[in-house]
């Protein structure tokens, strides 16, 4: 007999007789003669109801199953007399595959997120958790799906780097240097000695390494692990987290944000349409509003402004905000969120930032004064999407490598794309756990990473 | 005018007038009154041939396209007289984005591998080296979507980890200690004030985290990059490469030698169908076996052999081996393809290898000699899989441990997963660039991967 998962089983048109199904238990009650065991095998936020009767043999080890149990049952697939579900399994045969003890941590109750992260290991095996970590896979292969779909390459860019994307030194050091005894050289740690002979990072961005590849292949993408050595103890940073950035050649400021748009209307749409049985609980449990924002992100038209426009709706708003606003200061959460949550009531583009705040790579406008970068803000999270039409023109990159401090020498290579074949460029980062923070309404970013990684926090 | 890229062009059915490509110029040759341009755009193998004719104001400046310089081309699309291709453009208008000196490392001649990986930046814009990331880019999509089929949830494991899978220990320190002036406390680098308060490195291996989703999700897989901090300087190896490692909840060593050989057959399969104008590059200039060995990977079954069984094969074989084989003794690659290019001439599965040479989450054997552990081998490459079925029983497990000299303490959270639930489970890891080398028949690795990381090479 070929297993069956409770995801195919729960959605069959008739009766079955004889159906094998494995298994976790989550509840077991009695009954006059029977036990309800209520299984889970995580292909779906249901379980399916087992109804076992005392006449089975084992009827006496039944009857101590324990939450967290592992089993396997055959049966019937027959009409639930119960309320709540159309199907229930009359057991024939139930076999303990193993017995959890009392002590197992997901007993019937309430448990804070702040327990849980305590035993990540076992909170996929919540309902909560089990619906993120569904929904956080599901999407994964949404965006794979959208880019293919549109005849995007995706490129795995590396992980170990010489360079710093953002010039914004947040960087984890990589070494294989003992550090109980550094070999030296003039007093300091001697870099030649470590594996790549020079000092190595753990990458900030793929997006050096995909302009290469988008100035061959056209448009690509990447979606890999990045990294900040920040010590922020907010509920939306981690150590390491997930972020795809598409690169398309021959694309200016406009199409950029086209592309953004479209990715994160699709997306949405994508999740309610695939998604429905596990957003619903973070509709029903974590997040009263969240249809709504979902359906406002995915059937808006996404305002778009620049900048400087934004900034003076800010400072007429009335709104005292913790940090002030003006032309050349950076965007604080408390702006975005004001902007797209309260003025707009939608997602929205700000584009055209001042140069003074933005990195050396975004391209300069004609005013000198801005540069063709473009945020895109959404209700609860504020900034989802960062990007920029890159600059292009040789003279101007080094000129502003040189302003912001990048040594231009090690990034010769890059330099040579302006050499050969330059072309007009555009791209974005998407934080894919803001993202997911955003389809699930879960405020704090260590709740959909599985193993989240923060200051002090390294376990697992 | 709506761009359309070349892949699409040279499909087309019927000529089409005004059509517009944007892409990089591969050669240009002069005739009379004309210059015949070949442009790429990445989206495929296939230059498009553009007819400039002398008529057009700017044709000077045609004349002068070098190799790499970047164009805009409106035309028409009309029958080539020409060999070795269907359609051409006749060009309306040409416009010249960026000119490329002649300095452009990528003339029209044959460049060395080796040479191409100084440029590794510029060499997605060769033939061969386009062909091989297109393929890259669809195996990764063809794995996403072979699990997904499957109901299989895709895990992001960590990169950053305080364990260490294999307890092999070859592993990359990340550390955000100053090492010009290392914070020491009783002579040696004081962990406490690291970022994660404690030692942490970069990951070998997503399974010990894969384990746990696949005991709460049922199958789950990961697919991500991983690091060996060898100092190995061999064409097989790099510091940096991606895995992809599914786990699967309720399954024994047979159904994951199932799953492995079904997967190796359809990506395989997948890739013929998908690739087959990139592929006919690689059989045509890099391995001319190339074609039949792909077909006899998606279309054998598979030889099954335990351990035991293929060292007698090797002793009885009379070739003289560099390396002695005997129980006990890991198979080498020389041994490894002797079995599956001479002996079998097909892939090959082989299982049950002494316990002594494997780590300590194999499962045990009823023999208390061998683990449930399995390889395959393919031709050209030798192991392209390795896996087990997982040691689910605590008892064993735990004296494994101590026989392997892993801290149990440290691996608390592990071991909870066989307090708790525990059930028979099993897993592999693909090594995704050995899986690109014997779909291309590259044999260097650092030739698979965008920018490869090996011993004193970090550069892009």
């Amino acid at each position: 007999m070929k297993r069956i998962k409770i995801v195919h089983l729960l959605t069959s048109e008739l009766p079955v007789n004889n159906v094998l199904i494995k298994g976790w238990v989550r509840t077991r009650r009695d009954s006059k003669g029977f036990s309800f065991i209520e299984v889970n095998d995580g292909s779906c936020l249901k379980n399916v109801q087992i109804i076992a009767d005392s006449s089975l043999p084992n009827y006496p080890e039944i009857a101590r199953l324990s939450t967290g149990s592992a089993v396997i049952i055959t049966g019937d697939l027959v009409e639930s007399k119960g309320a709540g579900q159309k199907w229930e399994i009359q057991a024939n045969r139930v076999e303990i595959v193993s017995l959890a003890p009392d002590s197992y941590p997901l007993q019937k109750k309430r448990h804070t997120d702040e327990f849980l992260r305590t035993i990540a290991h076992l909170r996929p095996r919540t309902n909560k958790y089990g619906a993120i970590f569904r929904i956080r896979s599901e999407l994964s292969y949404a965006i794979h799906k959208f880019f293919r779909d549109r005849g995007f390459k995706y490129i795995h860019s590396p992980i170990i780097t010489g360079s710093d994307c953002e010039g914004a030194g947040e960087l984890f050091r990589v070494t294989t240097l003992a550090l109980e005894n550094l070999p030296k050289q003039n007093g300091t740690a001697d870099n030649t000695q470590d594996f790549f002979g020079t000092e190595a990072n753990l990458t900030v961005s793929g997006q050096l390494s995909a302009e290469m590849f988008a100035l061959a292949l056209g448009d690509v993408y990447t979606f890999g692990p990045t990294f900040r050595a920040e010590n922020s103890h907010t509920s939306r940073h981690v150590a390491e987290f997930w972020m795809v950035e598409p690169e398309m050649a021959f694309c200016n400021l406009e199409e950029n944000m086209n592309l953004a748009e479209e990715m994160i209307k699709h997306l949405t749409t994508y999740i309610l349409d695939e998604c429905m049985d596990d957003i619903e609980l973070f509709a029903k449990f974590v997040d009263k509003s969240l249809l709504s924002t979902l359906e406002t992100v995915s059937s808006s038209d996404f305002e778009r402004l620049p900048y400087q426009t934004a900034v003076e709706i800010l400072k007429k708003s009335g709104q005292k905000f913790e940090y002030p606003t003006d032309f050349g200061k950076d965007l604080q959460t408390e702006h975005e969120r004001y902007l797209t949550e309260h003025h707009f009531k939608k997602p929205l583009i700000v584009f055209d930032y001042p140069k003074t705040i933005k990195p050396f790579y975004m391209r300069v406008n004609n005013d000198n004064k801005t540069v063709a970068a473009m945020d895109v803000l959404v209700p609860k999270i504020g900034e989802i999407i960062g990007g920029s039409q890159r600059e292009e023109r040789l003279d101007i990159l080094e000129k502003r490598m040189d302003e912001t401090g990048m040594p231009k020498d090690a990034y010769w290579w890059y330099l040579d794309s302006r050499r050969f074949g330059s072309v007009e460029h555009s791209g974005f980062g998407l934080g894919f756990e803001r993202f997911l923070m955003l389809m699930t309404g879960i405020s704090n970013i260590r709740d959909v990473i599985p193993f989240p990684r923060t200051p002090n926090s390294i376990e697992f």
